[in-house]
């Protein structure tokens, strides 16, 4: 009897449970779901045998370490920054952990001991990161098996809507945390093209963006993602002359994202107090330069030259230009802005999100350099069944069970880089909907 | 008989040195002279009676304390993140504290406890913050005793190059520390401009520029320093419409400096390792777009439309175009850039250092607006005895030779904002050749 523990029954958790849930009626575990809010968990549940709803408040340390003694694999679906406490409870009590985040710097110190007592910790293995690394290292090993050599790699990740419900002119909505769409970016990002390094600041991230073509679903701009370097060594692409992880939104969107980049507003170095009842308008001219003669519209424009009327368009469906009153009034310019978003980029009941990945291979064989582009587009149901939701809780589940199952036999701290755990969850994702579709441009024949 | 004790014997100490050492032959007083290297501190002192050059590695508590504890007044003359420590020790042991930099929140945390001691522990007492806070606050309680409303007041402060120094197209060279210079203007900075509160990010801070005037000299650009609306109380201006503090540089330095901060080459969030023998021109391509049909001329001169010839060759001449190696090839894109510019922005021996200070005043009454402009410059000597070691150390000398001959009476956590300290301090150092100007312009007589 394996006994499954998932800390965090929010919304990203949906599938996840649904998952590992019914797989209790079959096999032979039982599964324990621990959220602040007990009948959460229940309701999530739903009343299928061997699942268990707990109370855990996650400050609680006694009660916390119980349920993971109590079980045999952790799932952390809290947010990131939470992982590493629940990491060193599993290694200090000898349990497996699983998680849908980046493998932080605190469990990269914990290595050696995860290896010595023979546990298995694994992360990213959601979407971005997950599904992007296991579909990657899938091509990435078929080429190398075949001799050849990928030149070029560019990935590009979005959480966008379908466009069924793209019913704004931004063409988005948050089917995600909306502090990380708001703060998205902050910092240098870098990576390489043809074996020149690039470094981009966050001022001119949202101007260095690649035009990306879905078919079936139309045009997508990719802006860099942090530190692409990194998967040089992750992907054993060592020397790889260009290599590119980006994220995708609806064409137009990072033009006029980039205004309130621009501006300041994404700021949150600062808490502000705004006078009470000041409007939006109020708030935009706060981050325009000085001018009594010269209306807001006037001098956003002259400060932003690139503005055009789609963009232009933008900003006033979210009420810049009115007198639209402040949904807070102190706080950070991030924070202030998130707060304005949350009202006019909330999902509605029955939106349907959509998740679009895209890797594009440049690949160099004797016959010379093609193309293969594999592409990922996997809509949701609802705002609560959403893609994103099905994209980061189904390969966790799946991973959890194949462990449980004695499939996935690798030890110590994991990425789903390796083939015994990528090659059964892509094949299973594919079950469930979830399939890449794959485009090979060839080289000119050679006459 | 009073002993001064002075922690920090480096070249911003030297005006100071002298000021109170000579001091101690005509007073009943004792001057120590605390540092790392105490036969720099015995240079400092020369031979004058009553001085002692005594060795302080900082970091030694037993040492640091029993020094403190030995002396009467201790003046702080390191970075300024190490004062929260040694004004401690001061409020342990009973010693008053002065320094030169802005008054912390650890020190503000520690105010009843200064109070209830009876202790001064005065800070802000150098040039800027200092020399400012007296001389605004003069031309403030003037006005104010007048019956007069003080409707836009604006300062600006720069450290820069004598005209006679200005020999490269920048007009500037590192007369303070260059780290600070490289890292100016990060996060929101804030001011108020007719009752219109305004923020500017740091990569809008060096367009948002005033053209200042200063007679004989010239014309500079100021650009806003972080947080002026914290001055409204300070200077008991709380409802005043426009209120900005300035940084200022010669014209057209800002145009040019803003290059770097579009490119993200002041970014110090992430560390880089450039291949070695990287040349200052790679160095520039990775922070330009990939384009492999255009020079790095180009693709600059693209990325920044408001280039101008002034601009590139600014930009040239630091040798960015050129395959000049590179002074180090890891850190941060400050570090490096840091490291290029100590380079070539070295101060010569015999170079001469500028400090301009320029108030601008437009006071409301009966009669109209008036404008009143109060404007500071001061050279330096050379290298060693730089105009601003003498604006930050004299004002601090001659508030703690004030302090011990009794004439200033004031406890407590201070800046030097009141009368009994900024009237004396501004009378002598009009002696020493620190001297505003005023000019008037009245309003138009009403016919």
């Amino acid at each position: 009897m394996h006994r499954i523990l998932i800390i965090g029954a929010g919304k990203s958790s949906t599938y996840l449970i649904d998952f590992l849930a019914d797989s209790c009626s079959s096999k032979d575990r039982t599964l324990t779901l621990a959220d602040l809010d007990p009948d959460l968990a229940k309701k999530r549940l739903k009343t299928r045998k061997n699942t268990f709803a707990k109370k855990l408040d996650i400050e609680d340390a006694e009660n916390r370490r119980m349920l993971i003694q109590e079980s045999d694999v952790v799932i952390s679906m809290l947010p990131a920054m939470m992982h590493p406490m629940i990491a060193k409870d599993c290694l200090d009590l000898g349990r497996h952990f699983f998680s849908a985040s980046y493998e932080s710097k605190e469990l990269r110190a914990m290595r050696s001991e995860i290896e010595q007592k023979g546990l298995l910790f694994l992360n990213e293995c959601g979407l971005d990161p997950g599904i992007d690394h296991m579909s990657a290292m899938k091509i990435i090993n078929e080429v190398k098996a075949n001799g050849e050599e990928i030149i070029s790699f560019k990935s590009f990740t979005g959480g966008l809507l379908a466009p069924e419900s793209e019913d704004n002119p931004w063409k988005y909505k948050f089917t995600w945390n909306p502090r990380n769409v708001v703060l998205a970016g902050k910092g240098l990002s870098r990576y390489v093209e043809q074996s020149q390094l690039k470094y981009v600041p966050y001022h001119q991230l949202f101007r260095r963006i690649e035009k990306i073509q879905v078919d079936g679903i139309g045009n997508f701009d990719g802006y860099p993602n942090r530190d692409s370097l990194e998967y040089r060594e992750i992907y054993g692409l060592l020397d790889i002359p260009t290599l590119l992880r980006g994220t995708l939104r609806r064409e137009g969107f990072c033009k006029a994202w980039d205004v309130f980049v621009q501006l300041g507003m994404t700021d949150e170095s600062l808490s502000l107090t705004r006078p009470a009842e000041s409007s939006l308008r109020e708030f935009l001219n706060s981050f325009l330069p000085f001018d009594p003669n010269r209306s807001v519209e006037e001098k956003l424009t002259s400060l932003i030259p690139e503005m055009d009327y789609e963009t232009f368009e933008k900003i006033q469906w979210l009420g810049f230009f009115s007198d639209r009153k402040l949904p807070r009034t102190t706080g950070t310019p991030a924070e202030i802005l998130q707060d304005i978003l949350e009202i006019d980029w909330a999902l509605d009941e029955d939106d349907r999100d959509m998740i679009v990945m895209q890797h594009l291979f440049e690949i160099k064989s004797q016959s010379g350099i093609r193309k293969l582009t594999s592409s990922l587009v996997c809509k949701g149901e609802n705002s609560t069944y959403t893609a994103m939701a099905k994209t980061v809780g189904l390969p966790l589940a799946m991973a959890v069970d194949l462990f449980l199952d004695g499939k996935i036999t690798a030890k110590g701290l994991r990425l789903p880089i390796l083939a015994e755990i990528y090659d059964p969850i892509l094949l299973r994702l594919e079950k469930e909907g979830i399939v890449f579709t794959e485009k090979t441009e060839e080289p000119p024949l050679r006459l």
